[in-house]
């Protein structure tokens, strides 16, 4: 007879019928699930009952900590200083754990950031860094921790060893229409986070065209899940809410992005760029123990950009090497004279992906100097000819489908829009 | 690319959210499915979306006409007789079947009915007849439709080739606890009976202890969706929601069951089995253009026992030959006086289950002369020491567990149980 303590069926017909999985039945699930025992078609119709029928609080602690054991976990308890993690849940022009790591760094917190590669229209954190000639993502556990205690600021990939379960998962929710679930994209992104080790971690939930979650109610209830969860996991978790309308700052790409993180290390940079870069700066300060930490001060004096480039050497990247510029530029201008009233972030980056930006598939790789320049945001007014952004790519051919996503992705009115605050929420335990 | 016109993601996505699948989109999921295209995962999230979600008429209509497609199509249409089918949802002591047949092809009708074999607490209508020596179940199509014509009545195996995306969705359901699902119950027998070919279906939906529906209301929905997509599909079709928290009749089992249907068309036999025989055979006829047929004549003057003896010699059956007998009986006696208020549908049928009348795995066979006898039934008097019924088996040994499945099944009290009447509603177009 079967060795095996729970039927499958029966884990499943429970989340079916509405009620909570009980934690032994539940860690067995994922743990069977990693094993191959229970099918993928089970945990399929496992994760649709999850989506309509939702999880409890403690369900989904107990999903978060079996998809972690199904793995490695880390340590930072060598190192004698706090660590504080941030993780954005992807968004158009979304460079700001680049300036954000080294700034948080320079108050002498760990700041481990493990980081992923864009897929879709949004883009990844290692590959806007790849932009920079000789600097690399692979880090060994040991030269992590190296970096960290010297450094204090590290920008890698994640190893593969951390929550394998939640890889299985995440394929299979991903062919199954069950990505959306945020009982399931929340433990999926926790499991990482927590089992990465770190003391501390501030959530980006975006929500808006360009973010994963569009409506600001769901985003919240997804920050609200995670920061319950982190919680409940010993990790001091806080949230913002930010808006993802319109890309962030005026880059869009890879090095161009890489670029304008430079702009804010040294004291400049777009204004919302450096807003958001402050605030999040300010919560992970603030959970390592540091609430007053003067952040500003940190970007003005040159001391976050001292770190950023200690950093980039650290994993061999020359801080001052020119960054790769495009072949080919096409500046789009302005139809009429006005106010600019809006520019989408969704095709933004739908444009800036086909541009060569970001990967249709895993394995592609990406073209570091395509991308977007915004030369206006919306607010601003502009006069009939006057350039409004330029699309950069290595082949011009290129140039049509990006347009093609630009096809009413901006207007220009006769009134200034109303202004919605950057970040709009801030959730706490 | 890919040349197939949908998306399964998609698909799952819009019964997900609660939408209908377009037409065109469902037909093609099913044979996607089918084909090996759409994954065992996919079609499990789908099929657990449709469980919490539903479906709406139409779409149930085609999803039973796609998994139609999928096989092959059967046609009476050169018989120059009208026909008419019966389907029963199952339930424990439920022979029906085999005086209904060949009651209502002593009218000139034909009968087709395509049946299956037991497994769990419930019987199969080919089991029971294979207690008689020499019968086949297997026929070819050819051997069918000579009976039909000739007969009238054909009791036999249903054939491989009907709506096996049925067989492949049932099998998948089976395992992600998606068996529940109104939509798809009602599309998985409306979709072998379609294929079938028949002109009218009465279908004897069931709820109680003893049936797949413990709840009246949710028998009473799929009889209302099957009568719906009965006729939506061209078929005329009638339920009948009976009750089954009592076993029908006073056999349980294989060869006691035959022998129970032998005495209904000898114009005898149990009354509640005669009532549902007889009630059903109404159905039948009117919808076969016969709705004042005399069919209680039919039982008492032996017409119905002459179609019967024929059908039984048209498979090689000898419907003299001697049935077979059990080595080993156990009768249960009363523990007190009184009145008889409750015998558990559910639990007989597991006990004879256990004795050997049905199988535990699909390729067992089944002990024909194993089962159960009830000497009494609810609102009979008993005295302290009255024989209650007889446990029969191959090996002595079987006992022990049946009568474990028994405990608690049955009680004695001082007052008659309330009657409730056997055809609680009947549901029409």
């Amino acid at each position: 007879m079967s060795p095996e303590p729970f039927d499958a069926v029966d884990v499943i017909r429970a989340k079916r019928d509405g009620g909570a999985v009980p934690e032994d039945a539940l860690r067995w699930m994922v743990d069977a699930y990693t094993r191959g025992y229970v099918s993928d078609a089970q945990m399929s119709a496992f994760t649709m009952a999850v989506l309509l029928n939702g999880m409890e609080r403690d369900e989904i602690r107990v999903m978060t900590d079996a998809m972690i054991a199904s793995g490695e976990r880390m340590s930072f308890a060598s190192l004698d200083k706090p660590t504080a993690d941030k993780h954005s849940t992807g968004g158009v022009g979304d460079k700001i754990t680049l300036p954000l790591a080294p700034l948080v760094a320079a108050f002498g917190i760990a700041v481990p950031q493990l980081s992923g590669r864009g897929l879709g229209h949004t883009g990844g954190t290692l590959d806007k860094l790849e932009s920079i000639p000789g600097w690399r993502a692979a880090l060994s556990n040991e030269e992590m921790l190296a970096q960290l205690a010297d450094v204090g600021a590290v920008i890698c990939a994640a190893g593969t060893g951390l929550a394998p379960a939640d890889k299985k998962l995440y394929a299979l929710r991903d062919v199954t229409g069950t990505v959306e679930a945020i009982p399931l994209i929340a433990s999926s992104i926790m499991s990482k986070k927590i089992a990465e080790g770190t003391d501390s971690l501030v959530l980006d939930v975006k929500f808006g065209t360009g973010a994963f979650m569009k409506d600001p109610a769901r985003a919240r209830e997804l920050a609200e899940t995670m920061v319950a969860l982190g919680t409940d996991s010993g990790v001091k978790t806080t949230a913002l809410l930010t808006d993802m309308n319109t890309p962030l700052g005026l880059a869009i790409g890879n090095a161009n992005e890489v670029r304008e993180s430079v702009e804010v290390l040294a004291g400049g940079g777009p204004a919302d760029v450096v807003e958001l870069t402050v605030a999040l700066a300010r919560e992970m300060l603030a959970l390592a123990g540091q609430p007053d930490a003067d952040v500003e001060a940190a970007l003005a004096d040159g001391r976050a950009m001292d770190t950023w480039r200690r950093m980039i050497r650290a994993q061999d990247g020359d801080p001052d090497a020119p960054l790769p510029v495009a072949r080919e530029t096409h500046t789009v201008t302005a139809s009429r004279s006005g106010v600019v009233t809006r520019m989408d972030a969704y095709d933004f980056g739908i444009a800036a992906w086909r541009l060569g930006a970001g990967r249709a598939r895993a394995e592609d790789a990406v073209v570091h100097a395509a991308g977007i320049d915004l030369l206006v945001k919306p607010g601003d007014a502009v006069a009939e000819g006057q350039a409004l952004f330029t699309l950069s790519a290595d082949d011009g051919a290129r140039f049509d489908r990006a347009l093609d996503a630009l096809d009413g992705a901006y207007e220009i009115g006769d009134t200034a829009p109303e202004t919605a605050p950057l970040v709009r929420e801030r959730i706490t335990a």
